[in-house]
């Protein structure tokens, strides 16, 4: 980019709001996945007319902005593939309103989602989503990637609390949309669009969200199991006779490993384990705690270990919550996560045609996920530097994209499409359906100047 | 409309499935409220490709087509305003796919929600949204207006139980949209934005949709307060203390009065009364219902009568069932029934704000509603051929939307725009916002075809 534009860009945001350092460039061109862009420049915003002003100028020069809050997407979806702008949200860091009365508060795009709740934990509040990256992720990011996590198989996703937006367009216009009521049907559901549309109609700037009461209770167990076909089908029967767990995790075997030996922790020795978690009066949480165990037993749980101390769980929770990172001890330079999802019935399938795909290309794929809601993460496992194996493993995730849209599934249940899986968007969706949405794309950004490039399958 | 251009239609659909009866068409031209349009012809279309064919047809000829379930839209939604075709869906009646494995079901769009829930039951299973209309009402038309009901107090609205769509567009493409899965994070919400658009940017032919399993019990308890401000207060308390009622319905003094005269039923002297429902495991229940009565008791309850029982609740309900009915009794011959909904702090105040309105301009507007959600149905009294009163009506109306999205509330909670509430569209959406919107309906609509001249403000 000519330093006349950077000038340009100074002169909106501040110099202090804007750098150009290769290292900060560096930084802000990727994601934890593979995928490398190219930054220009990065600018941190402070209001949402300097954000305006900058998608102005964005648009009248014809040069690419790529919004981004904490940079923790799974999926390439900030990275400045074909260089630009990186807007970053993280210096639009405040709550502004926590609206106690009224279960909602009001916050600028870049708050994590731990400050948020931090804050709203005294009131006895808290807003349920919380992806794994929870500490660092944005609420911003949350809402244009539609984030899950653990007890998303309860509480849902963040489009079943967001209330409101306010975005710029890529024309910088600045929107509200949305509504302060608990319901409206009041035009068209602009805040619904926008929500997981991965940052390419709109920079999300401010959001309004719901808020509920933390339950009185949580409590673990934890349920092993000879195969993940065993446990997916215990976790198939625990969801359709309505126990409403608030989590419930899948950990395969290989995982299960890498996991005792990463944290010199002792997990039995099983085919798979769940962890099942259920919140809300104690009595009730007690009675179906029961019930679940009942069902496991059914379902040929081998072993059923319910933790004795709050402590126990949190250690349990801590455990899964490091199975990414312990996939680590297995010595392979790189990791492709998956979150295909499939409706709930077809789980055990899934699972047996994972296990057999790793093992038809010879590869790992450990594999762990929301298996209460049919979202698994395959971890392909390879070596950067093995040629042989990185095509096995691209291999593998192809299979397991088909295997997965083959059993009424979807290719993407809470990362989305960014970059990494834009070649498999037309095995989910038709020519069509497609369509339209690029319709709407070119609608909202006539110039393709916001996040362009992602989502949808290539064309050049 | 030109006697072949009636033919060609008929040979779309059959002989047997069209009309251009005076009877018909005066039937097909209204809803129930004062907005009455002009039908040329109804088609009932039997296939999704029929209904392809018409938009096709109506897209060429520019005739406009007017999507319609069972009519019994409350703002004016399927009436056609500027003539054309009247497309039934009634006879697009199928329920296509029961998927108790996967807890959702597939069905055309002009199932009834009581048959759809009639056949879900003996699986333990039901849809939670129920209109006062769901005898009747179509699973189409509660999607298109994202209908809610008695129950979207805990359950939610129909957007929040809608997996995907088949649509038809105005240009006769025919779309699948949305997932099988609990979740997913592919591509626009497509599903989303057609829900609550009120058939104005697709006709909807099929919807899959998820159920869940029904409450092991149920429970009401009726409260009775001197004022509906202190039943107001009473149903904000019990909402922030997370208690989290199946329903919450407020009556007030007027509305007592009628319902007590119309079903020879004695109700309490009092000045408003809520009925409280709680579900789920029954001890939970028993636990909300005396939690409730403590708060009710703090906020002023003067009696409270806990049905002993399922019959005494079952008239209860059945009570509040017939409130519309019952104005009948006032001896007025027209109503508007309106569904402004707040944030559930301000119901004590737009409660006492109705009732000041009312006063002020000397006519009778009994409320009831779903006040735990903040969603009010004032229901403005006139008759029509006195002048001066209808005047007055209008004024009040005016007045008590005003209020409402002064308080920071949405002019419609449940009902949608329809034609009755588009002058009152811009009080609560800015140009620039409705700008988009009116975007979108001519990105879908070119030739503005389908439902056109409903839920943005006239130009004309």
């Amino acid at each position: 980019m000519l330093k006349e534009r950077v000038d340009e860009l100074a002169a909106i945001v501040g110099s202090e709001n804007i750098s150009a350092e290769p290292l900060q460039l560096e930084v802000y061109s990727r994601d934890p996945t593979v995928i490398r862009g190219t930054a220009d420049v990065v600018v941190w915003p402070r209001s949402v007319e300097a954000v305006s002003k900058i998608m102005n100028f964005a648009n009248k020069t014809k040069i690419p902005v790529y919004p981004r809050g904490a940079g923790s997407s799974l999926c390439g979806g900030p990275v400045p593939t074909r260089r630009g702008i990186v807007l970053s949200l993280e210096r639009m860091n405040r709550i502004l309103e926590v609206d106690v009365d009224n279960l909602q508060f009001l916050a600028e795009a870049g708050v994590s989602i731990r400050e948020i709740n931090d804050r709203l934990r005294p009131h006895g509040l808290f807003i349920p989503p919380d992806p794994a990256s929870e500490v660092a992720c944005t609420i911003g990011g949350c809402v244009a990637n539609n984030a899950g996590g653990i007890h998303a198989v309860k509480y849902g996703t963040f489009r079943d609390w967001v209330l409101g937006l306010e975005v710029v367009l890529p024309t910088g216009e600045i929107v509200s949309t949305g509504t302060k009521t608990r319901k409206s049907v009041s035009g068209y559901d602009l805040t619904g669009l926008i929500t997981g549309s991965e940052g390419t109609l709109a920079v999300i700037t401010k959001i309004r969200a719901k808020m509920t009461t933390l339950p009185e209770s949580q409590m673990v167990t934890t349920v092993y199991f000879d195969s993940p076909e065993d446990a997916g089908r215990a976790s198939f029967s625990i969801m359709i006779k309505g126990l409403n767990p608030s989590a419930m995790e899948l950990l395969d075997e290989t995982t299960m490993g890498t996991i005792s030996r990463y944290l010199t922790m002792r997990l039995p020795q099983a085919g798979a384990m769940l962890i099942i978690e259920f919140d809300g009066h104690r009595d009730d949480v007690d009675k179906k705690i029961a019930a679940a165990e009942v069902i496991c037993r059914e379902e040929g749980a081998v072993e059923i270990k319910t933790p004795a101390t709050e402590k126990e769980s949190l250690e349990l929770w801590n455990a899964r919550k490091t199975a990414f990172q312990s996939l680590a001890v297995l010595g392979k330079t790189s990791i492709l996560i998956e979150d295909v999802t499939v409706p709930i019935s077809r789980i055990p399938e899934m699972l047996r045609r994972i296990h057999e795909i790793a093992q038809r290309h010879g590869i790992l794929v450990p594999t762990f996920g929301h298996v209460g809601d049919g979202n698994l993460h395959p971890h392909v496992l390879y070596d950067e530097e093995n040629k042989e194996e990185y095509e096995k493993a691209m291999a593998a995730t192809d299979d397991i994209f088909r295997t997965a849209v083959e059993l009424g599934g979807t290719i993407s249940g809470e990362h989305g499409i960014g970059v990494l899986k834009r070649k498999y968007f037309a095995l989910e969706h038709s020519q069509l359906e497609t369509e339209v949405m690029k319709r709407i794309k070119k609608l909202f950004d006539p110039n393709n100047i916001l996040n362009p490039h992602k989502i949808f399958p290539e064309e050049e």
